[in-house]
């Protein structure tokens, strides 16, 4: 399906499209692209197996501190037949040694959150495509030196957010650009997922048993759980934010103003060590990170939107997806929609038909390449819109700007949190450009 | 069921119960107490009819200002064979008349909203209980002249809040009385109705035809319309909010400190109009009340609580009930509950099987006589609640530092939202007697 035919056949012909021509879009760069790893624990290596099953990119190298992620990584290509690339370890400075000795035309970053900032303003300064695990930085002020760095380097920052690819995420924004919810009022989304077992472990199995963080820990847990300790704010606002961003154009003629969160007492942590292991000296932390977080936010254009930040208790997944418009709803946690003069007045439809019927075309198109990559897919799609943008040399689908923009409710939050739930104001990262920037965001098929 | 065994039957042993003597609670007054009714529209003629069907009460007066209203109550009466109540008409103090012309024990409210609490306040001056509906006042200090007024005269003030006696919500209070959510964090409520056909009608028929509102208008078209075209607040809180602060045991124990309202803009009364009638000027308003309204509430001991109003939209009902502590979840929505150690990990149960096998003592007790008597039987309990408060001279269930609270979020989230989403300073209507208060709502039978 060409470009031209892709977005007849989705019927968005409103939206504007011309900031990239056609021939900036499908010019090929020669050969394969050449890309490095920094980090190879679990999420770094799930990319690498995608990044395995393509035939268009070589990993040149990989960078870890943990000889064990780096032999696990190594399994993976031998498995495959693929030559080993070469590895850079001990110390967290290993990154900058590869950096400076292989020719690279990106890196993907999934190392623990600390050292996301670093990592990516060097790699940019390396001139080098960023493709960058999600929260950016820690500080409001990293988040501007993001956006500096890419500003002065002329180099693309993504923030890898998977959920913006979700199947059903993908319908409902071709719904929504469709004109089925009329003008779009009100959002919702957020991370509700019970961590308890990502944050804690016996240091020999990942999930599931044990009630260690820190060095005792393996995987997340040796370097996550301190941020609910130290931190009380919503610290993984992108996979809420990520995909409803996008429906409100945000940085793209609309912008947020304005921003409030409120937490609740931390209690849950606790209590999971105290099940797990009674007396065990991790449930007498006085955890600081709120057990639910909620965060309101209000937007230039006149939406609102609200996110949820819920691990650290017993409780079925959920993103908690809502959009609504004038015209109709869909909630995620309902399983349904409601479209006015299409569904039986006052009630829900199943979201499963409509979601079906609205599929987003990438994901007919892509649908089995895609399947096994992991989260459902989702993955393969957030990596390859990636790659992609880096052949074809163009900026990435999701910019710098909308990166730190859905990262920052991290800092932003604490703060409203610390200071007694205060209103603050949203920076613009964009420094005013979102007025004139355009939305694109999978308007087009940026090819395999 | 004598009180004793209630409470024993549903395990509630460990809430304060003290505060008043079993003798204070079945000391029954001699013959029928005397009642009046302020509003004879559709929502007080439920009411009477409810009453009609009792015989502990007597209806010696109805007062109203449209005589159709008056109409169509006597013909409840005669319906029902009974002697015909007094009348008083002619004028908005009519009912002051009343007041000082008749021998009453309490009155039930039931007027547009802007008159509630004048009428509420004379009617404690003149020595009577006030059962009034939602919507104490319509300024912070009207509900601090209520307080004043209750505290003054002696005389118990009850906002007939309907949904806090729900069937779903009381099972959901009995299992958190029983520990099954552990300790409590978070609650959601709300409300999401789409009144569109109540704002507007043809001023022939109640719902479902027609574009006017005003004196063309008829029932609550006539009146509350107007409150979604001059202000920007969550204007009906008391569903959500009446329910999930006696689980949060507000004002007994614990308080409200803060609060922050978003509104997203107003465009589905304009959008409604449209639709059902192009050209109309009703169409052209610029309404000022947000489609979709979200409160946030920090309360003393630590829990968070959120609040939506949206009523201006196509969507199926729902008040978005979320109770979520230690060990366990409920979400309406979801139609699920999900209780660490019974139920699958990362699962929903069926809400339906937990809220049967946890069905409160009061429902097994008078499903009977509630069924029929209006939302789902609900508009049973809360005036049986009432009455037998006022027959046995005791404190109501729902005070009058709960009834103002409430409704206090009506101003407070138009001042927060008129002040840029300010958070604001949530008042402490008890004045520090939320400290030794106990929580007794719904604890005991109090019989019929």
């Amino acid at each position: 399906m060409d470009r031209r035919n892709f977005i007849k056949s989705t019927a968005i012909t409103t939206a504007g499209i011309g900031v990239l021509s056609s021939t900036e879009l499908f010019a090929q760069t020669n050969g394969k692209i050449k890309i490095g790893f920094i980090g190879v624990g679990l999420r770094g290596r799930n990319h690498v197996q995608i990044a395995l099953n393509r035939d268009d990119l070589e990993i040149v190298a990989v960078c870890d501190t943990q000889e064990e992620s780096l032999a696990q990584c190594r399994k993976q290509f031998n498995a495959k037949g693929t030559k080993l690339p070469k590895e850079y370890t001990g110390g967290v400075d290993a990154y900058k040694k590869m950096l400076s000795n292989e020719k690279l035309d990106a890196v993907i970053i999934a190392t623990p959150w600390q050292f996301h900032k670093n990592q990516a303003i060097d790699a940019m300064k390396a001139g080098l495509y960023v493709g960058c695990e999600v929260i950016a930085g820690l500080t409001l002020q990293d988040h501007w030196d993001i956006v500096k760095a890419s500003e002065e380097t002329g180099k693309p920052y993504m923030t890898l957010e998977n959920v913006a690819f979700r199947r059903d995420v993908l319908a409902v924004l071709n719904m929504h650009r469709q004109g089925l919810f009329g003008e779009l009022l009100h959002l919702e989304g957020g991370y509700q997922h019970d961590l308890r077992e990502v944050l804690f472990n016996d240091g020999k199995a990942y999930y599931g048993h044990g009630v260690e963080y820190g060095p005792k820990a393996i995987s997340e847990a040796q370097w996550r759980t301190q941020f609910n300790i130290d931190q009380d704010g919503d610290l993984y606002p992108t996979h809420g934010l990520g995909p409803i961003m996008q429906f409100a154009d945000i940085n793209k003629g609309n912008r947020f103003t304005h921003i409030t969160s409120y937490s609740s007492k931390a209690r849950g942590l606790a209590a999971y060590v105290n099940k797990v292991s009674p007396g065990h000296p991790n449930g007498k932390i006085n955890y600081k990170n709120g057990d639910i977080t909620q965060t309101m936010l209000q937007c230039a254009n006149g939406e609102t939107m609200l996110l949820t930040h819920d691990t650290h208790l017993p409780r079925p997944y959920s993103i908690g997806f809502r959009v609504q418009g004038t015209d109709g709803i869909w909630m995620d946690v309902a399983k349904g929609i409601h479209i006015e003069g299409k569904s039986k007045p006052h009630t829900w439809d199943s979201a499963d038909e409509w979601v079906k019927k609205y599929d987003h075309p990438i994901w007919q198109k892509y649908e089995e390449v895609a399947n096994g990559s992991g989260h459902g897919g989702m993955d393969w799609f957030v990596f390859n819109a990636f790659i992609q943008a880096v052949k074809q040399k163009v900026q990435t689908p999701i910019d710098v700007y909308d990166s730190v923009t859905m990262s920052a409710v991290f800092p932003l939050s604490t703060e409203s949190i610390a200071k007694g739930n205060k209103t603050l104001e949203f920076p613009d990262f964009t420094k005013g450009k979102w007025k004139t920037k355009k939305n694109t965001f999978m308007l087009d098929d940026s090819g395999m």
